[in-house]
């Protein structure tokens, strides 16, 4: 058989090279031909040939900067990196009970959770393709374990419909999608769509949105078998006499688009939130460790930076002691990494150039908030049967996560009991702790009569007030116009962190961006 | 403020019960007004008064029969269990390193899986409602883990359509909705649906599909990147320079339509597959061995029943052993409560009524067979970015299934290969253990090239050709007329399991008929 490219199938050209080259050469055919996805991440770095006595400075030792003290000092630098506060990590962090935290304005909690329970106040998940990051909790030995994004028994709640009362995920999902289903099928169905659908394709159509919705053999989404297959019974399947299940009555349509129910319904198909996704066990910093372990000894902690100059072939870093603003101190080095938010890094006397200067200044960090509270038992699990996922709601709280850890214990679980971002969040950062918690209280309570006998603690994190980010994450104004110059060399300065990516606010993105800062400085480096 | 209850509405009553009487009770009202679902499973026994020197058998020492063991002997009964095997569980099993099978026909497999790795040939996961089994679990401290169903990332295959190339789950399931809600959008944007959708209703319902769809601001379902929020980047977004996405190209949805990719896009909204659902960690059989730590004492193993008889006021067993099929033994009681699956009961001599025979003779059992095979390394993790669940294809091997447990660890892994029923399961259980395996292969390979290169071992069970259930579940062929008759009390006898119930092949309805049994006859014997 004579190789003809013309003639060829996909199928055969990939069983002629499976034949002859083996799966390895087979699977890499794939992914060029696109069958396969392929991460930004371009797979572990292994930079060699680092020039003698060559200096690299990182500022700030979150995720990006200790992937790129980790991968730098790996290539023969000479890596220093200064952190403002005294554990490293940056927004992959974690509350426990014995930690403190004291937020701008002067608000210390003492946080009191039992031992085992936890608050993840940023990122508290993990893409499956998010592979640089699930790439170094392999390397480093971070332990994960699923993360649950959607439960259908979980709730869609809107104060101002369905009587205020909570509906199951499975009811709402179920019934908008087979009403949705039931009037397409039945207008495809009369020969309404001719001209979109063609006649060979509409008889699939029709069969096919019968199973996607539920329909009977009557094309109708009602109260039956066929619908509560999907939302569940009003008396459920079971064992002996009384086995026999009773349909359960579904919603119309008007009902659901007449609340904001149906907003939520698609937010676990997202590309970000899809199953399979991960958390690390114990808690999201158990990743800030990971790193933590391996260029711990490379950090300088509580070391805040006052001044960033260019002089030369040099860059010169001036810092004082974050605790007691104690003498100032420098470091100085070849080249610099910069991960200090631009939010902070506007507030630093630098000579980072105009165009630079604009970009910093003119980025806005996103509002959030997280409120964790501790109740004295798992009634979500005990009473409702929700392991896991996430509720929401119209209240300001937005959303309420059940823990996807320790499911099925007795004793005292921490829901994320608020997660509002933009208008909502601003109203819980302008409040105590304490009046936040008590607002939440109020808010989830609507959804979980269990709140007030239930509870035991709260912790919460008003981004906008966490002093060394002063907010959630970068927010471009322009990321067409911008974006290329913030990645560029400045001086001697490359920035990095989640707000140089298109993944903001994902610790993916962060750690994209300091490898891609890597990667280019160390060939302009070695290319000099 | 007087009560009403014509004027009052749900929410300003159970308002009202919050506030008189705290929260378990606002609760139960909300669970009686229809807002919180129930189960059949009504709650933890606690059965007491059994008369003294009353005697229970039971046959098979499944979860049904364990169950009955426990709750009975719990309640001051006198109990004994016979069991074929010479271990408890039934169905509830699992296959590891060091097992033996020996099948009908006489094949023994020898299976050769690496610690810590299994098949489970029966029931593989359980769904969060299924609250007796959950309850059980936490009761004998078997340690639950999430299972993973959907997985967005795993596979949609057709030998058939897309040059039979797998293709992604989350790109057919975005591109269908996506399409169904553009081409209604369409007609709704249109006032193609006066009749069916009020005019309020249109406008909200184009904005629902909208979001819903991923639909463009001209509600059009096309390439860009609205779209690959939800199905995926051709060029992923990223960090650093590269960060910039760009768009997948979308399917069309007569290319979905002339494949069969679309019946399995709703297998993970079915009740009994919703997220969040569970596995025992380290295999099914933990279940059936936190049962076998209760009751073990009670059960006499390698007891093959011949015959039951029921004289007087007593029912009999006449058993012989298993192994040797030594001397005729018996044991007499005052009642039992027979689990043997109607399968192998109709085999057995006994003297239930024509009518109960009738049934027993009239219930086929189901057809399904299941491979496992182990290959060197995780190259669906390692390769394909698929942690754990489900990917479904055309050929006869039905699904794929990656094990949701030991992800990202080194080392051998067991793929459930194979779990066809119905008509491609008769293929299989016509061959010889090894070439189901060779088929196994040859169909798999077809949708990960890979696993020739990883190949390192195979075990499968036919459910037909086990001894002692002699197939997979009972199918009833006129539940409506049998049903109940089949759970009445015949002659001093009352059937349990998983067929006695509407939630065939599911350990939950195997339970839930022996909780049922086990009250209806504490019941019989207390009242007389």
């Amino acid at each position: 058989m004579s190789f003809n490219p013309e003639g060829v199938t996909r199928r055969s050209f990939l069983g002629m090279v499976g034949a002859v080259a083996g799966a390895a050469a087979m699977y890499s055919a794939m992914s060029t031909m696109g069958f396969a996805s392929q991460s930004n991440w371009r797979g572990r770095l292994n930079l060699q040939g680092a020039p003698d006595n060559t200096n690299i400075l990182i500022l700030g030792a979150g995720l990006a900067g200790m992937t790129a003290a980790f991968e730098l000092r790996n290539a023969g630098y000479n890596v220093k990196v200064l952190e403002y506060r005294d554990k490293a990590g940056g927004r992959c962090w974690t509350l426990r009970g014995g930690d403190s935290y004291t937020e701008l304005g002067g608000f210390t909690q003492h946080i009191d959770f039992a031992e085992g329970n936890y608050l993840n106040p940023g990122p508290w998940r993990i893409p499956s393709d998010h592979f640089a990051v699930l790439d170094y909790c392999k390397r480093f030995g971070v332990k994960l374990e699923p993360f649950i994004q959607v439960n259908y028994n979980a709730y869609l709640h809107d104060s101002e419909a369905f009587d205020a009362q909570p509906q199951r995920f499975k009811e709402v999902a179920t019934d908008f999608r087979g009403h949705v289903a039931e009037l397409l099928a039945k207008v495809v169905d009369q020969q309404g769509l001719d001209e979109a659908v063609s006649v060979e394709d509409a008889e699939k159509l029709v069969a096919a949105l019968k199973r996607y919705g539920a329909l009977n053999d009557n094309l109708d989404y009602i109260t039956g078998s066929e619908s509560s297959t999907f939302r569940g019974w009003s008396h459920p399947e079971g064992g002996g006499v009384d086995g026999k299940p009773e349909p359960s009555q579904v919603n119309s349509l008007s009902e659901i688009l007449n609340s904001t129910l149906w907003r939520n319904l698609t937010t676990g198909d997202n590309l970000h939130m899809q199953s399979t996704i991960f958390q690390p066990v114990g808690g999201m910093d158990m990743i800030a460790k990971g790193f933590e372990e391996q260029v711990g000894e490379l950090i300088t902690y509580n070391a805040k930076v006052t001044r960033i100059r260019h002089e030369g072939d040099q860059v010169t870093a001036s810092w004082i002691s974050a605790d007691s603003g104690s003498n100032e101190q420098t470091e100085t080095a070849d080249y610099c990494i910069c991960t200090i938010p631009f939010s902070v890094l506007s507030q630093i006397d630098h000579d980072f150039s105009p165009r630079m200067s604009k970009i910093i200044d003119s980025m806005p960090y996103a509002s959030a908030f997280k409120a964790g509270i501790e109740f004295k038992r798992r009634f979500w699990e005990e009473d409702e049967h929700i392991y896991g996922g996430i509720s929401y709601t119209n209240l300001p709280i937005t959303l309420i996560s059940y823990p996807p850890y320790n499911m099925f214990s007795d004793g005292p679980g921490v829901l994320l009991a608020a997660y509002p971002w933009g208008a909502y969040a601003y109203q819980f950062n302008a409040l105590s702790p304490e009046e936040r918690i008590d607002k939440v209280m109020e808010y989830g309570s609507q959804i979980h009569p269990q709140y007030y006998d239930e509870f035991k603690t709260g912790a919460s994190v008003a981004w906008h007030r966490v002093p060394w980010t002063l907010g959630c994450y970068g927010l471009w104004q322009d990321r067409e116009a911008d974006y290329q110059d913030a990645t560029a060399m400045d001086g001697r300065t490359l920035m990095a962190g989640e707000h140089i990516s298109y993944l903001p606010a994902w610790m993916e993105g962060a750690v994209l961006s300091a490898l891609d800062a890597v990667e280019r400085l160390h060939t302009t480096i070695t290319e000099i």
